[in-house]
């Protein structure tokens, strides 16, 4: 395995500059060197302790109130009471695996797969988005007999061995090996389409080229795998309808199609309940052959699925078992039938949908007195400000730096996306309200005035 | 990838069979399989549905209590009081990921370095066992430059792509790619030694010839593990040192070794709180480069970790960050804490061990009586029972599934273990008490009894 390079800085502390922290602060962040090691991160310039967690709000050791834009697994808000409730009442009665029989895990299967399209059928229970994503790479190789996989330039689908093989924001596109091919993201805001007639057509040419080098290396394509709001590679979600030609060359090529919908399900994109939903129309309707989700399940506790079209698990059903001890296990599925539940009774989606747009139409008013801010996109509560150098338009990371850690002292966290870091990544709980939304413009107003005035 | 095969049968329903079951189990066996789909198994030629459990005891739909020797994770317990307080304070509270700053996992983390010998000096935090032999594997390959791994023969290990390929037991030596090769277990009931001064160098012999064979296809050699008990291969704890010669077999050909201690760890072998160290002497410590823990260490809220001695993690480090967004949250961390604390405070190696003894010596004696039982072996509470024919001493797998469905109609719940499907697995909870083994054994003495006659 060759030796994957970080992509780019980001947003990490330092740990060179610890002796600049507060003393106890330094304290613990020794500690945490000493018995975690050296290959964790921590955020920011000056790192922060959180104890507590309320809706939109963490809470630091000092009982300073943070409002959270970035955590996307407290979907429904942080210490959601409803979630905690089901997961304190399912601790104290069972928690066994998916080899007894249970009411609640297939009460909450039957639930979740009416959210899918109906020639979605079946669910399979992973802990996290990385085995989630692993499961369907694997049932997709032996599905089809290939070990092919396409993904996006700056992907990122998981920590496993082999998803990590499959995230070049991981270790660059040079440590793919040879079986991975990568596409650019369907990138609206940058990519030059002339000679095609939309973004689907090109990003599909795009897809059928790597299909196509792929057979002339004698690798038999296997699965094109996209999170479907394509967030590490700078979040590009319009014109809708963009994935619909892709899937059609992959269907042709006898690959599969795997929907990462592990960071814009559940509701993010207020638009539709899964992302890939966004780009199905009518008269074509998107289904993907498999679907991974995770992240927000189970609001903090660790829950995870696999998705698929009945026929695409035959094959595998036929030749393995699967068991995964923890995977879908009683206390799991409480906790993630309480987050599909408050996510309906309490109108997330919807809320999504609404303090979204709100939100996107005040960031835009804000980028007309900013010119550093050069693009305001993405969906519901899914969105990324693109930052440049307004004299050249150039990407401005070190301005998106400053910007972050100037909104922490404000306490406001945010986080990164895009090959370039230079996106801030909106994407908090989805019970932010507008009177949320507008406390972030306005800190963030403040930490942009600071940091174009210094920077 | 080659399909491949299950390798024997064993205590699962077969859904064929369906119609014959109870009316209401039919129907949920129905649902199950129309949403979870043909992967998944049922344990039982009649599944059982629990509702409810509470120390070594289930409880089913009909409020019938089992008593439970199978499940390993619940090993404080089911729905031990002490654990289920502190995961409903914790998700009440907060649940975040490792790029805040948090006191709880720091603490918790010294707590649980300090129970390693010296030399293992970092944990890292995922939700499998799965996920923690994959970034085990994935750090040995990353430090040695090496794709060679050998395994046990019936191995199992996790079931992510990498791992899976590394766990003969899931589809039989046949589908090992050819960067994994196999030994066969230290099988003290069964291996001819001859020529060997002992076991342990019997199988250092072993692991060396497939070193070598590694290096004559040009295959460099990166990692051994294995499983400190190796349950799956059929229970094999003596004598205690026989995986010392191997250790150092492995570290002459620049390998790691990996210490499997997601069955053994946290106590269950009652001699020590790891599997590894029952093979330590004063003269000749054993220590691994990298070990994986799982399945109790949250008592049923998943959570897993890998640790390592410092020196192993460095190259990794360099090259890439690590985070698993779920991976040692602050509530995980809080269930993990209260399984520690309650470990010690309840004394429940102490119990391991006094049970164990016990439960082994009644065992032995019901040999007396049943010439099907040829072993009894194992520590603490981790005991395999082996059935054969009286008459030929060959493996008696029709036996096994007979007593396991016996016991099950007795409301006992038990395991298999083995590459031949013949061997009882005793695995309780550690709360497992003198009494419960009586009741145990007088059961296994009844349903040997009838399927002794019947078979």
């Amino acid at each position: 395995m060759a030796s994957p390079r970080q992509v780019g800085p980001s947003n990490y502390f330092n740990p060179a500059s610890i002796d600049a922290l507060p003393e106890g602060t330094a304290n613990l962040v020794r500690r945490r060197l000493a018995t975690l090691g050296p290959a964790y991160r921590l955020f920011y310039d000056e790192p922060v302790e959180f104890v507590r967690g309320s809706g939109v709000h963490l809470y630091d050791v000092a009982g300073n109130e943070y409002l959270d834009v970035y955590n996307n697994v407290a979907s429904c808000g942080h210490a959601h009471p409803r979630v905690a409730a089901a997961i304190a009442q399912q601790a104290a009665t069972l928690s066994t695996h998916t080899r007894y029989l249970n009411q609640a895990i297939v009460r909450y299967s039957e639930d979740l797969l009416a959210t899918m399209p109906d020639a979605i059928g079946h669910v399979m229970y992973t802990c996290t988005g990385s085995e989630a994503c692993d499961l369907a790479l694997r049932i997709a190789k032996h599905r089809t007999g290939g070990t092919g996989v396409i993904v996006t330039r700056n992907a990122y689908h998981g920590v496993t061995t082999e998803i990590a093989a499959i995230s070049p924001s991981l270790g660059g596109v040079e440590s793919l090996p040879p079986w991975v091919r990568w596409v650019p993201a369907p990138d609206s805001a940058h990519t030059d389409i002339s000679g095609c007639s939309s973004l689907g057509e090109w990003f599909a040419d795009q897809v059928q080229q790597q299909i196509d080098d792929l057979a002339a290396h004698g690798i038999r394509f296997a699965a094109f795998i996209a999170d479907s709001i394509f967030a590490s590679d700078g979040v590009f979600s319009d014109p809708v309808g963009f994935l619909a030609p892709v899937r059609a060359v992959i269907e042709a090529a006898g690959g599969v199609y795997i929907a990462d919908e592990v960071q814009p399900g559940f509701g993010r994109t207020g638009s539709a309940m899964w992302g890939f939903d966004r780009h199905s129309s009518a008269e074509q309707p998107f289904v993907p052959d498999l679907v991974t989700i995770g992240k927000p399940m189970g609001n903090g506790m660790p829950i995870a699925a696999t998705l698929m079209r009945p026929e695409v698990i035959e094959e595998f059903a036929r030749d393995m078992r699967y068991f995964n001890t923890y995977g879908g296990n009683a206390m799991a599925i409480a906790a993630a039938q309480a987050v599909l539940d408050v996510i309906r009774d309490e109108g997330l989606q919807a809320n999504a949908a609404d303090v979204g747009d709100y939100l996107r139409r005040a960031l835009r008013e804000l980028a007309t007195r900013y010119p550093h801010i050069a693009d305001v996109r993405g969906d519901g509560l899914f969105i990324a400000v693109e930052l440049v150098i307004p004299e050249s338009g150039e990407p401005n990371e070190a301005l998106m730096l400053s910007v972050v850690n100037g909104l922490r002292r404000r306490r406001v966290l945010i986080g990164t996306a895009g090959l370039l870091n230079n996106n801030l990544k909106v994407r908090p709980p989805l019970v932010f309200s507008r009177a949320d939304a507008d406390r972030f413009v306005s800190e963030l107003d403040g930490a942009l005035a600071e940091s174009t005035v210094t920077s």
